[in-house]
């Protein structure tokens, strides 16, 4: 029986493994994780509404339900593409197949203050983190006696005007005028600064225009300080520069302005594309290597004119596509090029605020968000995770309350 | 309007505060960390049954429903006694009144090497990090090729028979054969061991004997290998040794053997007691300084000529007491000394297993299970862990799941 191993267990590699398995082949999934994460929420556990055990499923209860599939929990370490065998932390794997969707990292283009500085959103342990950096923010505020020290602590730079940067800034501002305000009654919240910093024009590029600018007149509304045409250039402990000149005093810079592939990238030893990313064919094997693909944010394809951006859905359909191309190639059958069906992008502003577009049709407010609600927890992993988000958002929605507030580590 | 500063948001501390608020007294309540802790459910986290998120409240959140208290996130790092002051980590704060009531921390009984080895519960983080120890011990028996290894990975021993341990031993072997087995096919599940080690000769000393011995025998009936009359002397990072006889491979030592009053106790100044506890006059003040207190498992008080437990009822009904103590002084009534009306013990030890005793009522299997678990769900703070606590209950005992099995961080 032939040996598919799927490397990384992302919407990708979650969706390639649901179609292979039971299928006439063996399935082998690594991970460095024990769990999937769904990424799209956690900028909700990085502001304190959601548990991060609410966004994690465990792969071994999914593997569960999945005949000849077994999981190894792995760092992988060299893969090996002429003797078909990956290296791992946990010994060598021969494949048949090789399917490696590691994902993405956040790029900070080479800027190494930057990157010690910055705040990001893609592992699971970064919204706790983050959570906890926001609170012990405020506690700090609260006896700090120097009126500057005091509002640079309250002030929070986000830097990419995209679905992320935009999500959590929305995000942050409630916390910070719904909940925290309570909490801190010390502390006037009015003097809490948020500025979502976008180097181009406008925010949400992958959205209508006017979706755009519904976005940003709903940021400026909720007091999202939005800035356009700057660019972060430089950050300390203390301050960030804009575009060289301006220093505004901050101790939080979170960094959603770039991605590229990850580092795992680079042990298939083919020449990269742009952000690092692995350049495929169009049924998304490597060139001279049929048996081996590359799905999700680490692959490269141009459709259209235009490289598939790095998004989940993108992801998803990789998977599935990738996993009936080997089976068909088992079973003597023709495969077809993968082809990218947009269905549309959405992002939630703040409570009853979102933007969506599908198919031509675009939807703002309280439309929008209930769309983004129902699509984010049929996408979610778990009936018991979806019961959890959902307490969750309903006890914000009707109470305004967002109880994961805990400090659960100490800053140094 | 009189000062009352309490330190040590625990069982104690947040009935003084409740009791505090509100009665022409201002209130300040410091804490090291922004919630209190719901201990008696730690092993619960440790065993994949709850998020960390679901037993500990914000004490933000509980401050706020309080007239004329404020919070102050800070550790205490001095007492001035003489000066009505303590010194914190966020600056001095003065006071008319003193309450203290951090806790306690694991007894190792001065063994450095214990202390370094062994696992316990006391803080939370310290259930998520026994919760990613006992998932990734398995993660390795999946991948180690040597069958001594392997056993020695999957062997647990758990020392002290009291409550903790009793409860962590069932838990955990439940885990292992309800969940792990089925997440786990390439091992055998009967080949873990878990050991509870006890240097007396019976487990839960505070309960009537037959309890004790219904618990040890549905224990033993669970898998757990219970040994009497046995104490662990000495452990390393793969073994640990029985009377300084026998040697028994194992990654896992669990300590639940002792307590003793939390550092915090030393800055008192005043000789300490047994365990480092404060000794308390009969209204639980410190002799010499009738406006400070001590409570909970901090103070040592004896009462007919045992000295009272460090348990949770002791701390609520000490803290409650303080609080009317220090109104009754303010309002020039007469002062009560401290006398705990004791309402009896519970231990859970698996799945419609518990043991009760109550006013000399005695209770075991469903009906005791049943009374604790109601008893701990209206002693939760927060009306929200309640209903995330019940819903992961639900799940476990009607499905046989415990979903929070992720390795959160990675041992080195």
């Amino acid at each position: 029986m032939k040996r598919v191993v799927v490397v990384g267990m992302g919407f990708g590699g979650v969706r390639a493994a649901r179609e292979l398995a039971g299928q006439g082949v063996e399935v082998v999934l690594v991970d460095r994780n024990n769990y999937h994460l769904f990424q799209p929420l956690l900028y909700q556990v990085a502001t304190a509404g959601l548990e991060q055990e609410s966004i994690a499923y465990p792969i071994r209860a999914m593997v569960r339900g999945l005949p000849r599939t077994r999981f190894i929990l792995a760092e992988v370490t060299a893969i090996d593409l002429n003797g078909k065998t990956i290296e791992t932390s946990s010994g060598p794997i021969s494949y048949d197949y090789l399917v490696v969707g590691a994902g993405s990292v956040t790029n900070y283009f080479g800027n190494q203050e930057l990157a010690r500085h910055a705040f990001d959103l893609k592992r699971l342990a970064d919204g706790e983190q983050l959570r906890n950096h926001v609170l012990t923010s405020f506690e700090r505020a609260v006896a700090e006696t120097d009126p500057e020290a005091r509002k640079a602590l309250m002030t929070f730079v986000i830097v990419g005007g995209g679905p992320t940067g935009v999500e959590f800034a929305g995000a942050l501002i409630e916390l910070v005028h719904f909940v925290l305000s309570k909490d801190y009654p010390e502390l006037n919240a009015r003097e809490a600064r948020i500025m979502l910093v976008e180097a181009a024009d406008r925010l949400l590029m992958a959205f209508p225009e006017k979706l755009s600018t519904y976005a940003v007149n709903k940021l400026r509304t909720m007091g999202v300080e939005v800035l356009f045409n700057r660019k972060v250039t430089s950050a300390s402990a203390t301050a960030v520069e804009l575009d060289g000149v301006t220093t505004i005093a901050t101790r939080t810079l979170f960094w959603s302005a770039g991605v590229c592939a990850a580092p795992l990238a680079a042990l298939l030893g083919v020449e990269q594309g742009p952000g690092g990313r692995i350049p495929v064919q169009p049924d998304l094997s490597l060139k001279d290597h049929p048996e081996v693909f590359v799905i999700g944010d680490m692959a490269f394809l141009k459709q259209d004119g235009a490289a598939l951006p790095m998004v989940a859905p993108v992801a998803m359909q990789m998977g599935i596509h990738v996993a009936k191309t080997i089976l068909a190639r088992e079973w003597g059958r023709p495969v077809q090029p993968f082809r990218y069906h947009d269905k549309g992008s959405m992002a939630t502003i703040g409570r009853s605020a979102a933007v969506a577009t599908t198919h031509g049709l675009n939807l703002r407010g309280y439309p929008a968000w209930l769309a983004w609600l129902l699509l984010h927890l049929y996408y979610l992993i778990g009936f018991r995770n979806r019961i959890l988000v959902l307490l969750n958002w309903g006890w914000y929605y009707w109470f305004h309350e967002r109880q994961v507030r805990l400090i659960t580590d100490h800053e140094g």
